[in-house]
């Protein structure tokens, strides 16, 4: 049996981590053997090129510079982790991927949709999320920054426009991959969002 | 007035020290302010990244991963070094540039030319030298062995079978970017080389 891989993405305060814990608790409930890993990082190579990221934060890094670093990083984790996972039968899910770098670097960032997806055709060697979850929150500043609260410090770093522009690139990426990209209301309540995930997790499982 | 971006390309054993020396000279004593630069390196950026590639030599670091982190490293070059440098200008000659790339990890460790191409076209912003000096060495390992007595030891580290796909390579670039790609017999003595090197630089020059 193959594996399935699992990407979800989704802006500060959406909810990501609970829905994931909620995630991988089914997974192990039913018998599956499930991996989490997070970008970028998830290889001791991944994370010394991480480590490049995070170590320039303050020179002047290009932003081409920054996508490929990231890109480098995703094909190690997808070469050496991601795939031989999937093909040893697990489920793997993964806490962000390509579509962050193309929302981020890509689209708020200015690079360019394109320009960032093709490089990540390349690294990820045409490895496609069966489904990627994407908590949603509306462009509601206010909302955003209430459920923000404890970490508004590190947020102020980042303008109100960036955010409003993460969050409008998610929404274009998800016209743009109707199929593969499933859209959950993050407003809803916790059960609510879960069961939803639920539904199109069941729909990918082997009857 | 622009400046001119030149590359040198070529294996070990070619003369492309000696030849570097010899165009520098020429520059500097016609006036012109030259900038000799190398990859991967030629920022602090770079620096970083060539460290981590060096660093993982022993490691299980994937070719993709590899291309990236060359293609990252030149991204930063180009971005910071040298295209502000051309815009200055000045005269740019870069030991290596793209086509190291797609002939080491395209062509010979099998990544993909149009793959090494394309991920490069991106990192460069789509800046192309304006004349690249390919000394080429033709496929004979005798004569190889011979230039390379001293380096040997390091050498045996390469098959002959890579060696020879490299020249191969490129020998296959230089056909496909002619207008750009001199190919200079570096069979030929110092002299006569350098000669042929000045003629396809004096056509570039301001008249």
């Amino acid at each position: 049996m193959k594996g399935i891989f699992i990407t979800i993405e989704g802006g500060d305060g959406s909810g990501k981590s609970t829905q994931i814990d909620l995630l991988m608790s089914y997974f192990d409930e039913h018998g599956f053997k499930v991996l989490l890993t997070r970008e970028p990082g998830g290889t001791p190579i991944s994370e010394k090129i991480r480590a490049v990221i995070l170590d320039s934060n303050n020179m002047e890094m290009d932003n081409m510079t920054e996508v490929l670093l990231y890109a480098a990083a995703r094909a190690q984790h997808v070469a050496e982790f991601i795939k031989p996972s999937i093909e040893q039968g697990k489920v793997v899910i993964c806490d962000r991927f390509v579509d962050s770098s193309v929302v981020y670097q890509g689209y708020a960032r200015g690079v360019g949709i394109d320009a960032v997806e093709n490089i990540n055709s390349y690294a990820t060697l045409g490895l496609i999320p069966d489904l990627t979850i994407l908590l949603d929150l509306p462009p509601d500043l206010g909302l955003f920054r209430k459920k923000n609260q404890q970490a508004l410090d590190r947020l102020e770093l980042e303008s109100d426009a960036f955010h409003l522009k993460v969050n409008e690139g998610y929404r274009l990426l998800a016209k743009r991959h109707q199929n593969r990209i499933l859209t959950v209301d993050a407003t809803k309540s916790i059960e609510d969002i879960h069961q939803i995930i639920l539904e199109a997790i069941k729909a990918l499982l082997p009857k």
